[in-house]
């Protein structure tokens, strides 16, 4: 993995991949899988995710004002749907399935190893958002990507070489699509 | 297109593509690009979208309190490069890229032909969310998709029959990742 210069982090998410969310406080950690994120600002670079009062990990992106974006790639289709099947409440999903992840760079989050990319964030105090739309924004503090698929700020075309860091999309049920192909638009005359 | 239940509408852009904004105000109206749209909330089913402060379709949106989002498909890639490059302040984009759109059938705002699906949705108002991060909520009164591709509430997998309407997801730079294949993931044991 390489770090992502800042100003180049909302990229990483702007094709609305299917990500990851790391947590951790106080000697318990998560990773939920989500299909509801965004960025909303290039730079300072910010994100939104939607975590659910339901889930385990709300607790611990509240209590420690830190959670991580991980962006999957097709290999993973099976670990991303089965993080997002079952609560870290009730098992330690990492151990259960024997996941390898890395300690963040800024904040120590865990990120699952093989992902296309991670975003480490500081939670933006949002009370409201947070109650009324289970809206958590983030400010991006690292950044990091797989040179195989993105370098030099940009995503490289999915080919058969990065095929298995090609982009998850959660299309319901199980079902991903994956962005395995692209298409080079031009601005019409 | 069918119209689709809107406790199915979330699932329409759930997988992150690439959406048109659809604006109408005072005889004026307008079709934008974003990239940065989810759903935050299954039912009521509600979306939130960027919309900078710099964009014509703020004001319009802000004035009628009224967005659609579209979901366009790969035939559409350059008419959505186009859409996410032009401002409507300067320029009719309808005329002069001689775009076909019906009236929504609950706003009656402007729904380009050829999307795979669309969603007309009433504002929300959230003044700090919307001076904050340009985040603007709706909620979805009317939902509508192609039932090549998405049919009894669910995605259809992508193929050779539906190719026109696989999604774009914005890589960066008119780059646009396509969802022309997609993987059943299954839970693992």
């Amino acid at each position: 993995m390489q770090a992502v210069a800042l100003a180049h982090a909302s990229r990483l998410i702007n094709h609305g991949p299917t990500v990851l969310v790391g947590s951790a406080h106080g000697g318990r950690r998560n990773l939920m899988a989500a299909a509801w994120s965004m960025p909303v600002e290039f730079m300072p670079p910010r994100v939104v995710v939607v975590i659910d009062k339901s889930t385990f990990t709300r607790g611990l992106v509240t209590a420690s004002g830190h959670f991580s974006l991980s962006v999957p790639g097709r290999a993973l289709a099976d670990v991303v749907y089965t993080l997002g099947s079952e609560s870290g409440a009730d098992v330690d999903k990492f151990e259960r399935l024997g996941l390898e992840v890395e300690a963040g760079p800024a904040l120590g989050l865990p990120l699952l190893r093989g992902c296309a990319a991670h975003l480490e964030c500081r939670l933006i105090e949002e009370p409201h958002a947070q109650a009324a739309y289970d809206c958590f924004f983030g400010e991006v503090v690292s950044a990091q990507a797989d040179e195989r698929i993105f370098t030099g700020g940009r995503w490289l075309p999915p080919t058969a070489a990065n095929a298995d860091l090609h982009t998850l999309h959660h299309l319901g049920a199980g079902l991903f699509g994956v962005a395995s192909e692209a298409v080079q638009a031009r601005q019409l005359p």
